[in-house]
C-alpha cells in the first residue's frame, strides 16, 4: 500500500498557490504501540490553516507547520489498524492530520470520535455539522442575535460559515444581504441560500450599492474577512449593531500590515460590539448547536452546499482556490 | 446685568486652541413665554463637544454649533426667573445649553433637574455622579467586568472617565495600569488614584513598557482615546479580553483619516470584545449607578478629582487645554 501525500513545499508569499505544495507517495506507516492507522476519507479545507504556513508562527494553539511535511488540516477518517485498545477498528473519527491518504493517530492526538447516524453525508460532519457550522450558529446566535425585520449582512457569504449564517438570520426573520467576489456568486446567493441580495465586492462602488440595498442600515454584520470591507460596512451600522468577527481572510498572510478601518469611531458612536468567537470555547454546546441544525437540514430549512474536490493530491489546488475566492459552500476533498 | 458669553470665533483646525473662542459680552436676554432664565454655575469640559464644532457636522444627537454664537456645553446652572409653571425659581438644573454666564431654557430644552442633597460638591454632578461617572461605572461593570486578578489598562487613564474607571477596577479586586502622556500625570496616578502602574505612552517604548509592567497580558482595556495605543494594547490582550470603547479623542477632529489598527485580527484570534457604549442608552439604570458611586466617594473608597477653571471666559482655554493632555481629573469651569 502506498500513501499519496500533499506536503509544504513552500511558504505561501501572501495568497497561497497550489505550486506551494507537492504530492509526494511514500509507504503507509506501520504502527507503534498507542496508534492507530486511520484512513482518510475527507480532508476540510479551512482558510485559517494559512496561519500556520509562516515561519514562526506557531503559537498557543498549533506549531508552524514544517517545510517537506505533509500539510496539517480536519480529517474525516476511519480506524483500519489500532495498537490502541482505547482505539475501536471501524470506528469513524475527524482530527488534525494531515493532507494525505494515510495517517497515524497517537495516543495524544487530539480527535473525536463520530457517532454517524446515517442522517446526513459524512461530509457535512466537516462543515454544517462541524465547526464551520457552529460558528455560523454560535456567531450569530449569541453575538448577532438578529431580530425579525433586522437586516443582517454577511461576507464572504457563501463560503462555509456564510452560507450557513445567512440562512440562520433568515429563518430568524432577518432580511439577509451578502457580499460575494462576483455576479456568478451573487446569483446563487440568492437562489440557493435565499440571500435577499447579493452584493459584489468586486465590482461595484461597495458603499453606494450597500446604501443602496439596505437603506435602513445595517443592523448585524457577520464578518468573516475582516479588511477594507470592514470600513465600508463601519460607515453604514445602525445603533446597537453586532459584528460577530469570525475571520479575517483579507489579512491572513498579509505580509506587509494592512491598516484597519480608519472609521472605527462608528463603534464608539454607534455603541456597537465587534466580538471576536473561537468554536473550541463552546464546545459544550456542540450537541444543541448541531441537533438544532440536523433538524433544519432535515425540514429543508437550510441547506448545506458543498464544494467537493475529488482525490486528495488536489488538496493543494482547493486550498488555493479558497483564496482564489474559487469557492461557494464548504470546500471539502473527498480523498 | 450683563452676559459674559465664549463663542466659536473659528472652526477648529484639529485640536482646538484657545484662540479658535471669542469671549464677547452681551445683554441677559429677556424671556418669552414658557422660558426661564438660568444662572450658569458651572460648565462641564467634555471631548466630544468637539465633534459639533466641524461645519457640516450636524448629526442626529445635535445639529453642528453655528459660528459667532456661544458654544454648546453640558451646564449646572440655577433658574433665576421663570415664565414656565414647570420651570421652578431656585431650582438646579443640568441642561445642554452654553458656554455664557446666563441661558435660557426654552419649553422643549432637555434638562435634569438636579436634587441636591448637599452630601457632594455640586459640580460633582457634572463628573463623577454625572455622565462621565456612569460611563467609567458602566463601562466597566457592564463590558470591562474584571475579575479578581485580572489586569485591567486604561486609557486617559487620569482623565474624568478614566480616573474613575480605574478606581472602580481597582475596587473590583484588578490590577490597573493607567496610560497618561506625562511623568508627573503617571506620578498622579499612582499616588491618588491608586493605579498600580502609570505608562507614559508618549516617552517611552509603550509596547515594551507594557509587556514589562503587565507580563500576564492584559484582560480588560477600558479605551478613552482609540488611535495608535490601541494597536499596541491588541497585541497584548489575553483571550476573553474585553475592549469598553468610551472614545476616541486620538482622532475626534481629525481631518484627513487615520487608519485603524492593523492587527484587529486580534480581536478574532483572541475572541475579544471590542464594545462600545453610550450612557445615554442606559439612563433608567443611572440611580442605581449614582447611588453607588456616591457611597464609594462617602466612604473614601475612590475620589473624584477636578480641575478646575475659575471664569466662564475661561472655557475655551480649558477646552483647549483638555486636547492638549493639561487635565488631570474633570475639567470643570466654575462660572
Amino acid at each position: 500500500m502506498k500513501n499519496t501525500q500533499v506536503t509544504l513545499d513552500k511558504r505561501p508569499d501572501g495568497k497561497p498557490k497550489a505550486s506551494d505544495f507537492a504530492v509526494v507517495t511514500s509507504d503507509v506507516p506501520t504502527l507503534n504501540p498507542g496508534e492507530a492507522l486511520i484512513e482518510n476519507l475527507y480532508v476540510s479545507l479551512d482558510a485559517g490553516f494559512r496561519n500556520w504556513m509562516d515561519e514562526g508562527s506557531g503559537d498557543n494553539v498549533l506549531p508552524a507547520m514544517p517545510l517537506g511535511k505533509p500539510v496539517m488540516g480536519l480529517i474525516l477518517g476511519k480506524i483500519i489498524e489500532s495498537k490502541n485498545p482505547a482505539y475501536n477498528e471501524g470506528a469513524l473519527i475527524m482530527a488534525r492530520l494531515a493532507w494525505e491518504q494515510f495517517s497515524i493517530l497517537t495516543a495524544d492526538d487530539w480527535h473525536v470520535v463520530l457517532e454517524d447516524d446515517g442522517e446526513h453525508p459524512l461530509s457535512y460532519h466537516l462543515g454544517v455539522l462541524g465547526d464551520t457550522g457552529m460558528s455560523a450558529y454560535f456567531g450569530l446566535n449569541d453575538i448577532g442575535k438578529p431580530q425579525p425585520g433586522e437586516t443582517v449582512l454577511v461576507s464572504a457569504s457563501g463560503g462555509a460559515v456564510g452560507s450557513i449564517a445567512g440562512q440562520i438570520a433568515k429563518l430568524k426573520g432577518a432580511r439577509t444581504i451578502g457580499f460575494a467576489g462576483n455576479d456568478d456568486k451573487c446569483r446563487r446567493l440568492e437562489t440557493e441560500l435565499g440571500y435577499d441580495v447579493g452584493v459584489n465586492y468586486q465590482d461595484e462602488n461597495v458603499a453606494d450599492r450597500l446604501a443602496e440595498v439596505a437603506p435602513n442600515g445595517i443592523d448585524v454584520y457577520f464578518d468573516n474577512v475582516g479588511g477594507p470591507l470592514l470600513e465600508v460596512v463601519l460607515d453604514q451600522i445602525n445603533e446597537g449593531a453586532r459584528i460577530p468577527f469570525c475571520g479575517a481572510v483579507a489579512t491572513y498572510g498579509d505580509q506587509a500590515a494592512t491598516p484597519g478601518p480608519s472609521n472605527l469611531f462608528q463603534i464608539v458612536s454607534k455603541w456597537a460590539t465587534l466580538q471576536g468567537f473561537m468554536t473550541h470555547t463552546k464546545l459544550d454546546r456542540y450537541p444543541e448547536a448541531r441537533e438544532q441544525l440536523s433538524a433544519w437540514l432535515k425540514s429543508g430549512d437550510i441547506r448545506a452546499i458543498e464544494h467537493m474536490y475529488e482525490g486528495v493530491e488536489n488538496c493543494g489546488v482547493a486550498f488555493a482556490d479558497l483564496f482564489a475566492g474559487q469557492n461557494f459552500g464548504k470546500t471539502v476533498v473527498k480523498v
